[in-house]
This record gives structure tokens, sequence and C-alpha cells, in this order.
């Protein structure tokens, strides 16, 4: 199990989970607790958006592991990022071309884990994200991917361009989602892979977009602008799978 | 414009909204409105899970329009429902074969609002939701449709396994999504069709599937069970889309 939720205890180590950067999904104080360690925290779950819950002492004791509480417990994702090097790994010993997901700044954990689910399922071998500019993987992220991520790897990269640019010397390919390309379906995406999925707003950023070799569109018909971003990256997704099962020789493809 | 947001003010009328079975939005009362006719409406406010916000008089009159609020405003959903009729006219108008959605007992207002958003793109006519058992036109969906609410036309019905015997003979095709059917790109989905797509938790429910003419599966190469409901509803749309390009001969497809 990649993912899994930990329960932080006692004031210090919640104190020190909140100014590490962990994400902590859940805080729960005590009842009339109010001392300064305690108003230390909570302003800390305030600035990280933690939703934070009053409690009896009662309560506290039953949900603590190590029964030493101090009145507050923080309740963290815990989630073992892979490395890149892991998920090419996979692919080796798979016997399979890399086909790889790269996000480019996704900011709503819904999308987040219907992007993983669909990583999953599409037979991706793994996921990349950047380290900055994105959400985390959170509780939210952990169940909308409805178990997958658990199973599909995610690395965490400083910088998606150079990430890209490394790859691409490795001999992988990269196409990102924009509606000014090409129609998905006249581009060549059997190849080692990768897929890079822009922000629900602005896209794939100009830096990123400029290391990619396609550019490619998914036909739109109707009189909105774009479609929800796990949405795109299902259907774009799809199409690689598609003509991936068509070079096999899959039949009446 | 199909849907708006709507303001309702004054007792009797925002009573009345809640009895008839509106979907409201939000509730705005008056700080210390505690009165049995106010008690009423919070009370069937509760009920409907309604946001409920207590606010300063002078918030209330400059949120009112007919300057009559009684101390209670409420906001809700106003949609347009199109007739299914209409739906078919305008594939008629356009020349095209009909292609619409079927949504059986959708839940999440987020998926609902992502469908619609996608039957926007893919060029589907309109999209047919049940009665009952199913999410209404809340502004959730009309936020997440982003915009394609007031475009593409959503018509209820009473019963959706009626109305696709009605449709069948009329002329029209229906598939399912179904992880045990045939492979979707083997299927023929460039007639007039519709996609029938199931809840979140179960799929089609067994009443429609079995009035459909085909079950689609989208290829599944992970480890978990299914895609997110609305990318799934994307991922086959879009198979319906890409082989309606290719049965006109465009390049390439």
């Amino acid at each position: 199990m990649r993912y899994r939720e930990m329960t932080i205890e006692g004031r210090n180590a919640v104190l020190e989970a909140f100014r590490s950067g962990r994400t902590v999904d859940k805080l729960f104080v005590q009842d009339g607790c109010k001392d300064g360690p305690v108003m230390s925290i909570t302003r800390e779950a305030r600035k990280q958006g933690t939703i934070i819950s009053y409690v009896p002492r009662e309560r506290l004791d039953a949900m603590s592991e190590a029964g030493k509480h101090q009145g507050v417990i923080a309740q963290a994702a815990a989630y073992e990022y892979a490395e890149l090097e892991d998920i090419l790994q996979i692919a080796r010993d798979k016997g399979e071309a890399p086909f790889l997901f790269l996000l480019d700044s996704i900011e709503d954990p819904h999308n987040l884990g219907a992007i993983i689910r669909t990583a999953n399922l599409a037979g991706a071998h793994g996921v990349v994200i950047p380290k900055h500019r994105a959400v985390g993987l959170t509780a939210v992220v952990a169940k909308t991917s409805a178990g997958a991520l658990n199973y599909t790897p995610v690395a965490k990269v400083t910088n998606l361009a150079m990430t890209i640019e490394e790859l691409k010397k490795g001999g992988m390919w990269f196409v990102c989602a924009d509606m000014g390309g090409e129609l998905m379906y006249r581009l060549n995406l059997t190849g080692p892979i990768g897929l890079v999925v822009g922000n629900e707003g602005s896209g794939v950023g100009r830096l990123v977009r400029e290391k990619c070799d396609m550019a490619a569109a998914i036909p739109m018909r109707g009189d909105i602008d774009s479609l929800n971003a796990s949405v795109a990256a299902g259907v774009l997704a799809y199409e690689i799978v598609r003509q991936r099962l068509a070079a096999f020789g899959a039949r009446g493809i």
C-alpha cells in the first residue's frame, strides 16, 4: 500500500507535522483546550485550511494509538512517492513502451484523483506531478482515485520542463493537450509516450508546452470552451490506448 | 439562457418554493428572526440540505429585488427543461443523426455537470435524465457544466426504460456502458444513437440495460474496477465522435 491515513498525536509531533509541510487532512482538539501550544497548532491548521474538530477527551482517548495525545490528534496523508526511475523500470519489467501521465499544476483534488484512476485503467506506468503549484496527495485525492493511488506510482519532480527534456534523451515522446493542436487521431501516439495534461484554468504552461513534440486537439463540436480536465485527460489517454491496441493488431480496431 | 439563479423573497414565497420541491441552493435569514413562520422555513431548509446563512437586515435589503423580503431570501436554480421532442427537432434541423446522452441516476452534481459539458462538446443534441433517483440541476451542476447547461437541452422523463423503448421505434440505437460488453471499438456507433451512462456505484440498472441494443466496454488495463462516471462517459462519447468523423471520411481517422 503506497497510500495510508496516518495518525499523529501529541503537541510537538502535530506542530512539527504542520511546519514540515505535511498535508494534514483533519485536526482533532480536545474541548476547552486553549493554551499557547494548542493555539499555535490551530493557527497553523487554519493557515493550511485543515478541518478542525473540537471533541470530548474520551473521543481522543479512543482515537489515540500511543495513548499520549495531550489534547491534539492530527490525521495526515502518508504517501510513499516513487522515483521517476522506478516508473521507467516498471515499464521495462513489463516489456512495454513507457506510458506516463505528466500533470502540469492540477489544482482540484477531485480531478487529480480521477486522473490517477484513469492512468491506472489506461495502463500507464506512472504519474508525474510538479513539487510546487499543484495539489498534493490528500485524503480527497486518495478517495477519488478509487484505490488507484495504491497501485499507480506517483513521482514528484522539481521542474516538469526539465524532466521532459531528460526523458526525451531516453527516447520518449511527449504530447500535450492543446485546443490549437493537430486532431489527436492524426498523430502517431504508439511509441514510448508522456501525456501532458494542463491545469483546469489555463491549460499546459508555455515552458512545458514548448518541450512537447506534439500538441493534440480533441474535436470540439459544441458551444463552450473546454472539457473538464479529468475528462480531457481520459479522452486523450484512451486515444493512446486505442492506437496502441491497433498497433498490436487487435481485431477490429 | 436556459439556466439562471433566481431570487425568491418573502415568507410565503420561500416556504412555497421548498414545499413545491424546487431546489433551493441557499437561504438567507435576517439575524435574530425566530418566529413561527421563519422556523418553518428553516426546518424545510434543513430537510433539503440547503445552506442557511444568518445575515444583517441591510444585507437582505441590498439583495432584495422586490423590496419585500420579510427577513428571508432564497436563491434557487431555475432551469427550463426541454421536451424530448425538442431535442430530436434540433438534430433534424441540423440534418444530423440524433446523438443523445441518457443518464441513469447520476448522483454526484460534479459528475452531472461534467457530463453535460462533455455532451455539449461531443456534439450531442441533448441529455435525458430520469425524474426520480437522480441529482437535479443545482447551482453546482450549472457551475461544473462550465456554461454548457445554457446550450445543451436537458429533458426529464418519468421512466428511462420506456423512453428508450419509444425512441427505438423511431429508429434510434442504444449503447450502454458495461464492463462485460463488447470492446467499444468493435461496435458500430455511427447511426442515430443514445449513449446510456450508469450511476457511480452500480452502473446502468438492469431494466434500462436490457432495453439497450449494445453494451460497450472500455478497455481496462489496470488494477482497479472502474473509471470515474464522467470520465467513462467522455471516453465512450468520443469513441462515438471518432466513428462519426471516420464515417464522414475525415482525413486520417
